[in-house]
């Protein structure tokens, strides 16, 4: 195996055995930010306000993509997902919505990648509700926050 | 229709109607970073110099990404891609691994969203072949760099 | 060709050739509805009202599969839908939420199917949201109630 | 939580955590019916005397579709089908086509979803089969029939 | 660009840009075969014979994994076919099962992946229907044997 | 049941029932080869030496695949893949590029439909890859070389 466990001895790219892993409860916490102007993110509050659909939308895309992750992230083992959470908050003194997502599993390998898809996936389905009124839109400090579970143990950041 | 056009007049989602929309030769650019611990990246740059698979797998996560945008993005409409260009770079100096996405389409509604869909996995393939060495690595700067075509013209940032 | 377009003259599937069929565009409108128990459609009712996601969720879901719809029926003709209207009502009399979904494309061949996928997912979401409640309950009268373009012409019930 | 188990306290929907739930054998049964007008039912049931495709493209889709369930309900836990049985029935008399669905799983949550998900998708498919000879087919009746296994235990209608 | 249109000048896999092809009408046919033992070959005989599903479930198979050659083949465009037929003989003398899959559409890029998609997949299905009674079976002789339209003009084996 | 499983006692497809099997950790390998002219396998050699994403392509699009056996082939129980390597090897010799797959799950049924799957798709990929420059490839001796685990033991050709 190369120092990336994600390419073997020549390089090449392949799924990792993970047979003989054991099982264990796993947790991921992964958050994000999309920075926007000023009138894009009223306009996105006052939508909400009026019991609109914006950032419900981005929530439901948000729970479905971390069920594809391993259909997106080409040597990603697929697992089955036990529990989805997607927080979208408007934080309108950052200029920003803030992503907050939380995954679980009980499984051989983690799901940091869905709860990092998740976040993706919903500040994207943000970027096409508001891209209308702001191009300018930036997505920022996608990361992980947290983890739980696995040989590796728990991390926090 | 409320100032978002995702949200009709009740603030519900839809998919807007771009039946009477002319079709014209469209270009979107975007771009973003993932930033990493300078160990995870010199071993991300010794697995490309060996030849290995590691960019080549992000750029075919971003690629195969950028077609099933609208499978991701609720209320994005399906479109069929003339063009798409990922490309990744090793920036030592800025500790990161910048992408730049260039996506193309003749048809009646943007290709913004499929550019900034393919930067968004490609990191993320990334992010999945160098977390077992950083668990810290952070995904920036994701926006729209450059469109063109459709009613509303060229813009540049 | 058999009776039904969907067979050749062996009576095997196939997806037919509508290579030589002009295009036009074409709208379609579905609608149905799921019937439940008092209690329940009055939880759905107050998820509602205190601005929750019950129905969101289930717009997004008809909207996303009509956009999969060749996924789904095998001799579909996989079409551009230019869009997807889901609107959900809660009838307290009838005790029961209706669906009614307008599919719209410029193409060759019908949205018919793209507007009863819509429906029943729709329906099957908001079956989903409900079911910790009412285990018996019954989605009915799934139907086309108007069609526009193509060479048979408009059409409504 | 609400008192809609996908909704959380906020009113948000969410994929409900599943972790702490034990696995236990499961099956669910689900029905539905397609009516049509006499010419449409005869020309289907002379497709099959023919050794046609006809009920075969219908079976096969309700398969396919029970398997793809959480990629369609976007609240719905991924799970691993261990069996769907999709049986249909031309009832002249009744002027319909029956679909019956059992699906079985062995995990932590129920299989109703994918029972009734491959009911809606093949009687769409049998909608489709026989659009051009009826454009009035009404699905009718689509409902669980019976479940065993999990928590609440046997339910049958 | 490389010798191989589908690197870029530095080797890298990109989507090339077919903005400025004019579109035309595209078929392509394409077969292949898979040879079994001959118990295997009479028992799918019989099977067919008693009006079984078991072709009819590669046909559709075939059909639907034709719709979608651009989610498994990284750097194809996507499409929208206009047509697709799936052939399948049972050839006891040759002790195999032949495919002979026709593909069609209205397109800036040939149908030839489409084609051999189907072939592969249908093939794989009857592979999946005969490997509980053979274990040697072989896909032989996959490839295009026609096809027409576009800038190369028609070609045929 | 019939004497193919797949099909009912009635000769209708299924997904027979799986759910009272015993897990076991289960290993499949199965090969194929595409054989083209000699002009092609140089460019396509040529391409590799040059560092380019030609076999890692296709590598990545076998291993993506092998995700997705169970979308594509109708019978196909859905399973978690714990293991999955693409070894692509160009033969100037024979004039063909080998692709050898394998894969692995701990379930109740087996993973040879998973590595023939991923064997097809890659060398499919190859076949996109070339196709401008020989159209005459064809895909030859796929087939299964070794399954380990599961009720009926080990197996080798």
């Amino acid at each position: 195996m190369s120092e990336l466990p994600h390419l073997n001895a020549h390089g090449e790219a392949h799924m990792v055995d993970i047979g003989e892993k054991a099982a264990s409860n796993r947790v991921a916490i992964a958050e994000g930010w999309i920075r926007m102007a000023a009138p894009a993110l009223a306009a996105l509050q006052r939508g909400e306000l009026a019991k609109g659909d914006a950032l419900a939308t981005a929530r439901i895309a948000g729970i479905m993509a971390a069920k594809r992750t391993a259909e997106l992230i080409p040597l990603c083992h697929p697992l089955s997902l036990s529990r989805v959470e997607v927080a979208l908050d408007v934080d309108t003194e950052a200029g920003a919505v803030r992503a907050e997502v939380t995954t679980g599993t009980r499984g051989a390998t983690g799901v940091e990648m869905e709860a990092l898809t998740a976040v993706q996936v919903a500040l994207l389905a943000v970027y096409d509700m508001c891209k209308a009124l702001d191009r300018g839109m930036t997505i920022e400090g996608v990361r992980l926050i947290h983890k739980r579970g696995g040989r590796s143990g728990d991390w926090s950041r």
